[in-house]
Protein backbone atom coordinates (compact mmCIF):
# COMPACT_ATOMS: atom_id res chain seq x y z
CA UNK A 1 0.00 0.00 0.00
CA UNK A 2 1.34 3.21 -0.70
CA UNK A 3 2.35 5.76 2.68
CA UNK A 4 2.38 2.63 4.59
CA UNK A 5 5.87 2.90 6.34
CA UNK A 6 5.61 -1.06 7.20
CA UNK A 7 4.83 -2.20 3.63
CA UNK A 8 8.24 0.00 2.82
CA UNK A 9 9.66 -1.75 5.52
CA UNK A 10 8.62 -5.01 4.23
CA UNK A 11 9.53 -3.99 0.49
CA UNK A 12 13.11 -2.79 1.97
CA UNK A 13 12.16 0.47 0.58
CA UNK A 14 12.48 2.11 3.86
CA UNK A 15 15.35 1.51 6.10
CA UNK A 16 15.25 -0.99 8.96
CA UNK A 17 17.05 -3.51 11.57
CA UNK A 18 15.64 -6.55 10.07
CA UNK A 19 16.61 -9.55 11.73
CA UNK A 20 14.07 -12.32 10.09
CA UNK A 21 12.42 -12.56 7.29
CA UNK A 22 10.99 -14.93 4.80
CA UNK A 23 8.39 -15.02 2.42
CA UNK A 24 5.22 -14.38 4.32
CA UNK A 25 6.72 -12.02 7.32
CA UNK A 26 9.73 -9.35 8.34
CA UNK A 27 10.92 -9.17 11.77
CA UNK A 28 12.87 -5.79 12.58
CA UNK A 29 14.10 -3.30 15.30
CA UNK A 30 10.78 -0.78 16.70
CA UNK A 31 13.13 2.86 16.13
CA UNK A 32 10.80 3.84 19.48
CA UNK A 33 11.54 0.95 21.50
CA UNK A 34 10.57 0.50 25.19
CA UNK A 35 13.73 -1.48 25.94
CA UNK A 36 16.71 -2.56 23.88
CA UNK A 37 16.18 -5.44 21.07
CA UNK A 38 12.38 -4.34 21.37
CA UNK A 39 11.06 -6.03 18.06
CA UNK A 40 7.66 -5.99 15.65
CA UNK A 41 6.74 -8.70 13.98
CA UNK A 42 4.56 -7.62 10.45
CA UNK A 43 2.75 -9.65 8.01
CA UNK A 44 4.55 -8.47 4.69
CA UNK A 45 1.23 -8.17 2.53
CA UNK A 46 -0.46 -5.16 4.08
CA UNK A 47 -3.47 -5.93 6.65
CA UNK A 48 -4.63 -2.69 8.45
CA UNK A 49 -6.51 -4.61 11.42
CA UNK A 50 -6.39 -8.29 12.92
CA UNK A 51 -9.96 -8.92 11.61
CA UNK A 52 -8.42 -8.33 8.07
CA UNK A 53 -5.22 -10.66 8.52
CA UNK A 54 -6.06 -14.50 7.02
CA UNK A 55 -5.86 -16.73 9.41
CA UNK A 56 -2.83 -18.89 8.51
CA UNK A 57 -1.25 -15.63 8.53
CA UNK A 58 -1.64 -14.54 11.76
CA UNK A 59 -0.36 -17.97 13.16
CA UNK A 60 2.46 -17.82 10.62
CA UNK A 61 3.11 -13.70 12.60
CA UNK A 62 2.56 -15.64 16.36
CA UNK A 63 4.91 -18.35 15.15
CA UNK A 64 7.66 -15.83 14.02
CA UNK A 65 7.08 -13.81 17.31
CA UNK A 66 7.48 -16.77 19.54
CA UNK A 67 10.94 -17.85 18.25
CA UNK A 68 12.43 -13.92 17.80
CA UNK A 69 11.22 -14.57 22.09
CA UNK A 70 13.71 -17.63 22.05
CA UNK A 71 16.33 -15.53 20.22
CA UNK A 72 16.07 -12.74 22.39
CA UNK A 73 16.73 -14.86 25.57
CA UNK A 74 19.86 -15.90 24.08
CA UNK A 75 20.97 -12.91 22.37
CA UNK A 76 22.94 -11.89 25.84
CA UNK A 77 21.02 -8.75 25.36
CA UNK A 78 19.29 -8.06 28.84
CA UNK A 79 16.10 -10.29 28.89
CA UNK A 80 14.77 -12.12 31.71
CA UNK A 81 11.00 -11.96 30.38
CA UNK A 82 9.03 -11.81 27.38
CA UNK A 83 5.93 -9.52 26.50
CA UNK A 84 3.84 -10.03 23.11
CA UNK A 85 1.74 -6.95 22.55
CA UNK A 86 -0.36 -6.72 19.58
CA UNK A 87 -2.53 -3.06 20.03
CA UNK A 88 -5.53 -3.38 17.08
CA UNK A 89 -7.23 -0.23 16.29
CA UNK A 90 -6.75 3.35 17.66
CA UNK A 91 -8.56 2.43 20.75
CA UNK A 92 -6.64 0.01 21.59
CA UNK A 93 -2.86 2.12 20.73
CA UNK A 94 -2.48 1.20 17.69
CA UNK A 95 -0.37 3.91 15.65
CA UNK A 96 0.24 2.58 12.24
CA UNK A 97 -2.33 0.80 10.40
CA UNK A 98 -0.61 -2.33 9.10
CA UNK A 99 -1.06 -5.20 11.79
CA UNK A 100 2.00 -6.22 13.95
CA UNK A 101 3.09 -8.14 17.17
CA UNK A 102 5.37 -6.22 19.42
CA UNK A 103 8.37 -8.63 20.95
CA UNK A 104 9.85 -7.15 24.26
CA UNK A 105 12.29 -8.04 26.26
CA UNK A 106 11.69 -7.51 30.10
CA UNK A 107 14.29 -7.38 32.85
CA UNK A 108 12.81 -6.34 36.43
CA UNK A 109 13.19 -2.17 37.30
CA UNK A 110 12.93 -1.85 33.25
CA UNK A 111 10.81 1.00 33.66
CA UNK A 112 8.15 -0.67 31.55
CA UNK A 113 4.10 -0.69 33.55
CA UNK A 114 0.89 -1.18 33.14
CA UNK A 115 -1.58 1.62 35.11
CA UNK A 116 -2.94 0.02 38.03
CA UNK A 117 -5.53 2.13 37.46
CA UNK A 118 -6.61 0.49 34.70
CA UNK A 119 -7.63 -2.50 37.05
CA UNK A 120 -11.63 -2.53 37.43
CA UNK A 121 -12.37 -1.34 40.95
CA UNK A 122 -14.22 -3.29 42.82
CA UNK A 123 -13.73 -6.49 40.57
CA UNK A 124 -16.92 -7.85 39.02
CA UNK A 125 -18.74 -10.11 40.38
CA UNK A 126 -19.73 -13.44 39.50
CA UNK A 127 -22.82 -12.37 37.87
CA UNK A 128 -21.13 -9.33 36.05
CA UNK A 129 -18.88 -11.58 34.55
CA UNK A 130 -21.60 -14.23 33.90
CA UNK A 131 -23.53 -11.31 31.98
CA UNK A 132 -20.12 -10.51 29.95
CA UNK A 133 -19.42 -14.05 29.40
CA UNK A 134 -23.53 -14.29 28.09
CA UNK A 135 -22.77 -11.59 25.46
CA UNK A 136 -19.52 -12.87 24.16
CA UNK A 137 -21.00 -16.68 23.69
CA UNK A 138 -23.97 -15.13 21.50
CA UNK A 139 -21.68 -13.04 19.36
CA UNK A 140 -19.85 -16.54 18.78
CA UNK A 141 -22.62 -18.25 18.30
CA UNK A 142 -23.76 -15.56 15.76
CA UNK A 143 -20.45 -15.59 14.23
CA UNK A 144 -20.95 -19.28 13.70
CA UNK A 145 -23.59 -19.20 12.09
CA UNK A 146 -22.97 -16.43 9.75
CA UNK A 147 -19.97 -18.62 8.58
CA UNK A 148 -22.20 -21.74 7.99
CA UNK A 149 -24.52 -19.81 6.28
CA UNK A 150 -21.56 -18.63 4.57
CA UNK A 151 -20.86 -22.13 3.00
CA UNK B 1 -0.33 -30.09 37.60
CA UNK B 2 -1.72 -30.17 41.22
CA UNK B 3 -1.88 -26.70 42.22
CA UNK B 4 -2.23 -24.62 39.01
CA UNK B 5 -5.65 -22.65 39.17
CA UNK B 6 -5.36 -22.37 35.03
CA UNK B 7 -5.54 -26.18 34.93
CA UNK B 8 -7.91 -26.17 36.93
CA UNK B 9 -9.88 -23.92 35.25
CA UNK B 10 -9.44 -26.17 31.91
CA UNK B 11 -10.51 -29.36 33.48
CA UNK B 12 -13.50 -27.81 35.11
CA UNK B 13 -12.43 -28.60 38.56
CA UNK B 14 -12.87 -24.24 39.35
CA UNK B 15 -14.94 -21.98 38.80
CA UNK B 16 -14.97 -19.99 35.50
CA UNK B 17 -17.31 -18.05 33.04
CA UNK B 18 -16.00 -19.76 30.23
CA UNK B 19 -17.06 -18.47 26.33
CA UNK B 20 -15.12 -21.15 24.34
CA UNK B 21 -13.47 -24.28 24.42
CA UNK B 22 -12.35 -27.02 22.50
CA UNK B 23 -10.23 -29.71 23.45
CA UNK B 24 -6.58 -27.85 23.44
CA UNK B 25 -7.86 -24.21 24.80
CA UNK B 26 -10.11 -22.75 26.91
CA UNK B 27 -11.13 -19.01 26.86
CA UNK B 28 -12.92 -17.37 29.74
CA UNK B 29 -12.95 -14.47 31.72
CA UNK B 30 -10.03 -12.24 33.61
CA UNK B 31 -11.70 -12.14 37.19
CA UNK B 32 -9.37 -9.74 37.62
CA UNK B 33 -10.10 -7.50 34.50
CA UNK B 34 -9.01 -4.40 32.87
CA UNK B 35 -11.67 -3.91 30.98
CA UNK B 36 -15.49 -5.30 30.97
CA UNK B 37 -15.28 -8.60 28.49
CA UNK B 38 -11.17 -8.97 29.21
CA UNK B 39 -10.74 -12.92 28.57
CA UNK B 40 -7.90 -15.12 28.57
CA UNK B 41 -6.92 -17.41 26.17
CA UNK B 42 -5.23 -20.79 27.84
CA UNK B 43 -3.79 -24.27 26.47
CA UNK B 44 -5.58 -26.88 28.22
CA UNK B 45 -2.21 -28.66 28.77
CA UNK B 46 0.04 -26.84 31.55
CA UNK B 47 3.05 -25.05 29.75
CA UNK B 48 4.79 -22.99 32.35
CA UNK B 49 6.25 -20.53 29.74
CA UNK B 50 6.15 -19.76 25.79
CA UNK B 51 9.02 -21.71 25.03
CA UNK B 52 7.53 -25.21 26.41
CA UNK B 53 4.12 -24.91 24.02
CA UNK B 54 4.42 -26.75 21.39
CA UNK B 55 4.25 -24.67 18.34
CA UNK B 56 1.33 -25.78 16.80
CA UNK B 57 -0.54 -25.65 20.36
CA UNK B 58 1.00 -21.42 20.32
CA UNK B 59 -0.87 -20.96 17.04
CA UNK B 60 -4.41 -22.23 17.76
CA UNK B 61 -3.84 -20.61 20.97
CA UNK B 62 -3.33 -17.41 18.64
CA UNK B 63 -6.47 -18.19 16.79
CA UNK B 64 -8.55 -18.88 19.53
CA UNK B 65 -7.76 -15.51 20.59
CA UNK B 66 -8.15 -13.68 17.23
CA UNK B 67 -11.74 -15.28 17.34
CA UNK B 68 -12.43 -13.58 20.73
CA UNK B 69 -11.28 -10.54 19.43
CA UNK B 70 -13.79 -10.58 16.93
CA UNK B 71 -16.70 -11.41 19.06
CA UNK B 72 -15.87 -9.32 21.75
CA UNK B 73 -15.88 -6.32 18.92
CA UNK B 74 -19.60 -7.69 18.40
CA UNK B 75 -20.84 -8.12 21.76
CA UNK B 76 -22.24 -5.13 22.90
CA UNK B 77 -20.04 -4.86 25.06
CA UNK B 78 -17.83 -1.56 25.03
CA UNK B 79 -15.54 -2.59 22.56
CA UNK B 80 -13.78 -0.14 20.15
CA UNK B 81 -10.51 -1.98 20.03
CA UNK B 82 -8.41 -5.09 21.29
CA UNK B 83 -4.81 -5.43 23.14
CA UNK B 84 -3.40 -9.49 23.18
CA UNK B 85 -0.59 -9.60 25.28
CA UNK B 86 0.80 -12.80 27.01
CA UNK B 87 3.38 -11.96 30.05
CA UNK B 88 6.06 -14.75 29.47
CA UNK B 89 8.33 -14.66 33.24
CA UNK B 90 7.78 -12.97 36.10
CA UNK B 91 9.94 -10.08 34.46
CA UNK B 92 7.19 -9.53 32.13
CA UNK B 93 4.72 -9.62 34.81
CA UNK B 94 3.52 -12.89 34.57
CA UNK B 95 1.45 -14.14 37.54
CA UNK B 96 0.23 -17.70 36.88
CA UNK B 97 2.72 -19.56 35.41
CA UNK B 98 0.79 -21.47 32.98
CA UNK B 99 1.13 -19.87 29.65
CA UNK B 100 -2.07 -17.24 29.13
CA UNK B 101 -2.86 -15.13 26.11
CA UNK B 102 -5.07 -11.97 27.47
CA UNK B 103 -7.38 -10.56 24.84
CA UNK B 104 -8.60 -6.95 26.47
CA UNK B 105 -11.74 -5.02 24.86
CA UNK B 106 -10.60 -0.93 25.10
CA UNK B 107 -12.46 2.08 24.48
CA UNK B 108 -10.85 5.35 24.52
CA UNK B 109 -10.38 6.76 27.98
CA UNK B 110 -10.97 3.29 29.64
CA UNK B 111 -8.14 3.96 32.34
CA UNK B 112 -5.45 1.10 30.87
CA UNK B 113 -2.45 3.08 29.98
CA UNK B 114 1.13 2.05 29.20
CA UNK B 115 3.89 4.44 31.09
CA UNK B 116 5.77 6.56 29.10
CA UNK B 117 8.31 6.46 31.11
CA UNK B 118 8.83 3.11 29.65
CA UNK B 119 10.49 4.03 26.34
CA UNK B 120 13.82 4.60 25.68
CA UNK B 121 14.91 8.33 26.00
CA UNK B 122 16.68 9.13 23.80
CA UNK B 123 15.53 6.66 21.43
CA UNK B 124 18.70 4.85 20.11
CA UNK B 125 21.00 5.30 16.92
CA UNK B 126 20.74 3.04 13.95
CA UNK B 127 23.94 1.94 14.99
CA UNK B 128 22.31 0.71 18.23
CA UNK B 129 19.68 -1.02 16.33
CA UNK B 130 22.34 -2.27 14.56
CA UNK B 131 24.02 -3.76 17.12
CA UNK B 132 21.05 -4.98 18.98
CA UNK B 133 20.22 -6.21 15.39
CA UNK B 134 23.53 -8.67 15.06
CA UNK B 135 23.39 -10.25 18.40
CA UNK B 136 19.66 -11.33 17.99
CA UNK B 137 20.56 -12.98 14.43
CA UNK B 138 23.49 -14.46 16.07
CA UNK B 139 21.20 -16.18 18.40
CA UNK B 140 18.85 -17.17 15.71
CA UNK B 141 21.42 -18.62 13.82
CA UNK B 142 22.67 -20.23 16.76
CA UNK B 143 19.43 -21.97 17.00
CA UNK B 144 18.96 -22.85 13.56
CA UNK B 145 22.13 -24.43 13.79
CA UNK B 146 21.09 -26.33 17.49
CA UNK B 147 17.89 -27.60 15.51
CA UNK B 148 19.73 -28.81 12.41
CA UNK B 149 22.09 -30.56 14.70
CA UNK B 150 19.13 -32.39 16.49
CA UNK B 151 18.12 -33.55 13.39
Amino acid sequence: MDDCIFCDIAARRAPASVVYDDDRVTAFLDINPVTPGHLMVIPNEHHALLAELPPELGRHVFTVATQMAAALRASGLPCEGIDLFLADGEAAFQEVFHTHLHVIPRTPGDGFTIEASAWLDPRPTRADLETYATAIRTALADEDHAARSDR
